[in-house]
């Protein structure tokens, strides 16, 4: 596979650049007979789109989805299901002098050194619009993971060292204000630091917490396709994301069997743990608690200050970077990991026996 | 796939359980024409090999590689290469009492949760036991790399609170001192926890940082295939690995865009970076500098304190596992990180045009 | 993979029903720099596209092929082609009758008992109209063939009992008769055969052979992915193909070894073959010799007879098919047979080392 | 995937040479639970193995199959399943001549094009004895769909122009004749046939029919994975074999839609078609009735005559293969063709929802 397909039974394969034509994704795989819309997806890609907030790029597209297979009559019918959304916001100008000139923590300099030719306008294939295909077939697999009491939860716990407090959390607040924190206090913080990131052309980074429940135990194989090794795939594998753990993840350092250990007891007749340092996975499979899962998102590497690089005859020059640009990945990225994570959770459930 | 496959061209098929007849791989997609041998492999499976010091279980099994197929008058014929490792130091009884009880931070309750039945000597399939595939198929990986001049070193970073300091980093002093750390200082110091650790039938968690210089720029598929994407699953599917990371990882939450960005200036006719936060990958394609990855392991579940669990009737008892287990993972899975690794990179090697 | 992705490297991902929005594909993994734009594809879906003769559906579809990415300034970048044909010319109540009834020879029954539901409209997925995105996504293959040398070239050989004198081969008369056959006499001969059968409301199956020259020695991997095999599974992936053989094929059975070897000499200093019984594959891997490939073509189960059958209330009935059909499948299949056989061969070049 | 593995839920790996240490398999996929013990595959290795008539090859092996691994205590664990047959009755110095020359009708000579270096000692990977690891692995996969009323049976139906009278099919008889016919008259004649064949050193190409009760309707997926597209790769990669057909098979050229259509009515309560004109299969789906399906050997390529070829310097030399080789592949096959629809049967109900 060439990279743009994910899963084995519940299979997605995305295209599309930034200022092409339209961007879209073949889900194969899906089970016949689930009740889906247009709504339904456009809801989760209203999530990820631009022009929100002051934290992220006012590039206005529409983004509407169409479906164009695989529903019919207002179901399902097993058949692929074609999404696409057209592009229609380009401001491909914006781009001309990037043409020949290699934006530093971005993909260009690496697209040119693999492929000799690549489209300049927007970042291309490694636009943040190639997660639409995600993002829209990611809102098919939550529909369906919904329907069986799977419950998948994102969220911005960190920005710069401003973190929330897991005291104030709530999940209502998650949608209410721009930088999808679940504690409105942090948020307000956070909001100013970027405030003054925003002032000094510069951006931030940001740590996205995902929280799974409903998961059955005995999901996930032994080996090389461990659940946890899928989703640190599957996570790792969205633009930004530098490092991906499970449960206590790097925390487990400085920890001791005896602390890292969750015991078991009964509890109503379940078998139930007393904590859970491990994220709901043990051995690669999925031991019935909540899956909980991290990723760091780098600072948006397209940042307004002048910076040193070369250009494509080898040159070095400097570049000021225009354009639209969101000072922050992570807000819009929650979505993104969303989806990811219930595409890799509905492609094992497709496998279990 | 059921998970005991790993990789799209160089495939590696692995198999085997801690306490049955023996352990072993496939490797399919070897290219024909390397000199290989029974040696090659053998220095690789040295170095997890278990009796080796204090720290590390006295299963004292010769674990001698035989090389079945593949290789006709020393070299590669390009057609699947088996190895085997047979099971020689097996001391089953101690684990008679393990058949009922599922121990706390182990996959076991999970094994019967997906299969119904276990091999519950030694944890079975989900045993350390089963990195030896691993190892024997990375060996001929790193055979292969090291020709093309790529180079892999992994070494343990940190053990507990006790970390090395890069100023002392010796390369040579990984494979001296028993805890593969390449300072010697913290080794001993890391040595004294372990002690400590091992008299108060404990544990610790460790760290372990992957260095992988000499890729060619222009490796990784964009989008789900991702470089570190791959990476990410390889090295998270290692049992005990809760949190993976490349380059800066999640140090780039508190990091900004002015800083993490890394510039590019000439040098010698060749690109380079004045900095390499992002861990020689962007966008998910190799940039041509040092790729850098760190896993973070947690501390060895076996533990010899009695702890709190259940039993298959779901009753809630006491524990006290007994048999041979390291106070620590981490030294003896450097040499499966560098397998893993290397796994991922000659696999999308080939894939490479 | 659910069965609409094709191949390993040059990936072929298709979707779209005959009566939805929109049919199309996605192809990943082509090699960038390649020179494409949308008349490179009409032309091979011309080739299949209805209404060009008697002998051929009359449903006039534009068959108008957009490209919505991948390709930039005229060449390839490397990242997923996506192509999309618009169904324009729907019929959809022809097909109303056919909402309860299962068609004998058909699907229908097949998808409602896989799937309890069904796009009854026009054979849904299940169309021909699906070999749309097959031949759009083998003009690409094919243009990268060609451009290295290797042609490949289908004809229907045998319509009913009326077979092409191979003495009277003429390469240029497929592409001048509706039923491409490479023997104007033949072709005639067999049109009135088809009139006939029109006339009597009844079709005809047909035999289609294909000669691919220029493959490399080497190509196919031993064991499963044999080249014939993969081959076979293209092949008979088209919709109403029975039968796959390769060289003599179903020919061996009555030959001797003595008959059926091809013994080797030395020509102009190339390896050549007396006979090629082989059909240019030995061991699964191609010798260098032109590939000789045949597929059995079904006759058009969509006949206008009345035919006896049972509804989805499980009652007998007999049905009377309406609608627009074609008397014989083969000859509009011929560009896909030749398409596959690219897809194929394309996806092999791109996995040998 | 580098062609030694099969399937994508329940996959299996073989490996091994002719002449090499050992020849083995990894199953991988196979539901836990099932009972199993060596005898269950030695049972259809035995019907495999050489030596038990004058019409195959006297090299005498015991063939003693090993299960290493993935069975605990009786019974599949879940985990992969590792069996190993030894080479014992190696006579390698009788291939000492073949090291330099090729011989008309094997692979060698794609070997040394495609590896450039060979194993050739009974024809190293091409061998037949590479079906070893297809049959162990087909034998835990008919076991399994036995369970489930899954019926496979394979035989001989024609040897050159001697062909069974179904009229006298009688499944007993399979077994009792060397020659796999079920028409002991038919395998007298062909007996006597392939006694003057072997007289003149020659060898006879086959026909060999496979039918399949108790496949579920609702079996493949649509477009490229149809069940007949894959059980067209299965059979084909089969050493030796030149076609595959499904139902009527190549027999569709000559007839009519009228005539090949299947008409369905109901008997007590069921589905039932009138005829099976289709194999089983409709629009590679199965329907619920028998799977049909023929395969054609191509004759035992070593025969014992004088045969003109070139040799590895290039050189145009004469020929006289010595060795131990069957006048006819076909008998032996019978239970590889079972094994590898068995194994595409078993994926397929695996991948199914």
């Amino acid at each position: 596979m060439s990279g743009s397909t994910f899963g084995r039974v519940f299979t997605v394969t995305t295209w599309g650049e930034s200022h092409g034509e339209a961007i879209g994704v073949v889900v194969d795989g899906c089970p016949s007979g689930l009740e889906l819309d247009e709504r339904d997806i456009q809801k989760f890609l209203d999530r990820r789109k631009p022009g929100q907030s002051k934290y992220a790029t006012p590039r206005n597209e529409g983004d509407k989805v169409k479906i164009l297979s695989g529903v019919f009559e207002g179901y399902t019918t097993g058949t692929p299901i074609s999404m696409m959304v057209e592009n229609t916001s380009q401001h491909s100008k914006d781009y001309d002098e990037l043409k020949d000139v290699y934006r530093p923590g971005h993909a260009d300099i690496c697209y040119d050194m693999k492929y000799g030719i690549r489209d300049h306008r927007g970042g291309g294939r490694s636009s943040g619009r190639e997660t639409i295909g995600r993002v829209a077939a990611g809102a098919v697999a939550i529909k369906l993971l919904n329907d069986i009491g799977i419950d998948i939860c994102a969220y911005v716990t960190q920005i710069g060292e401003i973190g929330i407090d897991f005291a104030n959390f709530d999940r209502e607040e998650i949608s209410r204000n721009p930088l999808c924190m679940p504690d409105k206090e942090a948020a307000e913080k956070a909001g100013k630091y970027l405030d003054k990131l925003i002032e000094e052309k510069d951006s931030s980074g940001a740590l996205v917490e995902c929280v799974v429940t409903g998961v059955p135990a005995g999901l996930g194989e032994p080996v090389f396709d461990k659940l946890d090794a899928r989703l640190a795939q599957a996570v790792m594998s969205i633009g930004g994301v530098k490092g991906v753990e499970i449960g206590d993840g790097f925390g487990v350092v400085t920890s001791r069997g005896s602390e890292n250990n969750d015991e078991f007891f009964m509890e109503d007749g379940n078998i139930v743990k007393k904590t859970n340092h491990a994220g709901g996975i043990l051995g690669g499979i999925s031991d019935g608690s909540a899956i909980l899962l991290r990723a760091a998102f780098k600072p948006t590497p397209s940042i307004f200050r002048k910076q040193s690089t070369i250009n494509n005859d080898l040159e070095e020059v400097e570049i000021e970077i225009k354009g639209r640009h969101d000072p922050i990945i992570a807000p819009r990225a929650v979505v993104v990991v969303e989806s990811m994570v219930a595409l890799t959770i509905m492609d094992m459930l497709q496998l279990k026996r």
